[in-house]
């Protein structure tokens, strides 16, 4: 199962894929997309274009996507549900089902604690997917969703009695 | 010159489309996009969908679409980003350019006040576009994007002594 992990942001929109096979992940690519400085219309479309571009090289077959909030003010929230919104219509218009999930959540999944910083990220994505070559911090956030995603997509197949711990 | 106006909705996209030719405004056609209840990515998908069928059916040359800011919380902002991602895209995608306007500027432009109602901003597209059917509150706002963006587009033919006023 080819999985795409998106972290969302209008200037800079990480993405990373892996492949889960036999409870084993298998590095496919990582990379940023970047919208350029242009009117928002021509930075969405951009996001739009590149993030298609990629599904039609790599032909995931699932993908997950960062529900990063933030609370700075109104304005940056709306720049992100933009970015956000490209992530989640992108992959649902090759018919792809996305899943979402709270940026604890995935740090939880990934480094086991939900306040890792980013250096802890990117750590345990390197010890997941060993040699792999990471484009930059948004690409390992991605990478980072893509894991949890192969987990939880895993995780109807643990035990009842594992589930709960 | 052909007009799309749209007010940016996850729940409800209202849009409406209007041709300026010699000064005059001529009412197109207008309605309100429904996203349904499913999942997000779906709903966006969904509201592109629509949108992407109308520009196919009307042809629009220009497109604007009004800056609505909630400052409810940080998730009704979010949402209402994600629905006005797809209000731009669609436009840009088409490769028409898209404006945007403040709500207090479409009001003031076509009612003559920036705080006026609903209601009002109605009666004023009525008045500019006498027998239009509209489609509802979301249309109505619609069509008022689209004239404010027929005015603003002549705006520069306007002598500079008056354009001060």
């Amino acid at each position: 199962m080819r999985i795409l992990g998106i972290d969302p942001g209008l200037r800079n929109l990480g993405w990373g894929i892996v492949e889960a096979a036999n409870g084993r992940l298998r590095h496919v690519a990582n990379g940023v997309c970047h919208s350029g400085t242009g009117e928002l219309a021509t930075r969405l479309l951009e996001l739009h274009r590149q993030l298609t571009a990629i599904l039609v090289e790599h032909r995931p077959e699932t993908a997950a996507v960062e529900q990063t909030f933030v609370n700075k003010d109104a304005v940056a929230t709306l720049k992100l549900g933009q970015a956000r919104a490209v992530a989640l219509l992108v992959p649902a218009s090759f018919g792809l089902d996305v899943g979402e999930y709270a940026p604890n959540k995935v740090k939880k999944t990934v480094v086991g604690v939900g306040h890792a910083d980013k250096r802890q990220v990117e750590h345990m994505v390197r010890m997941q997917l060993p040699g792999v070559q990471i484009a930059g911090p948004d690409a390992s956030d991605a990478l980072a969703v893509a894991i949890c995603h192969a987990f939880y997509m895993r995780a109807p197949r643990v035990p009842l009695a594992e589930a709960g711990a």
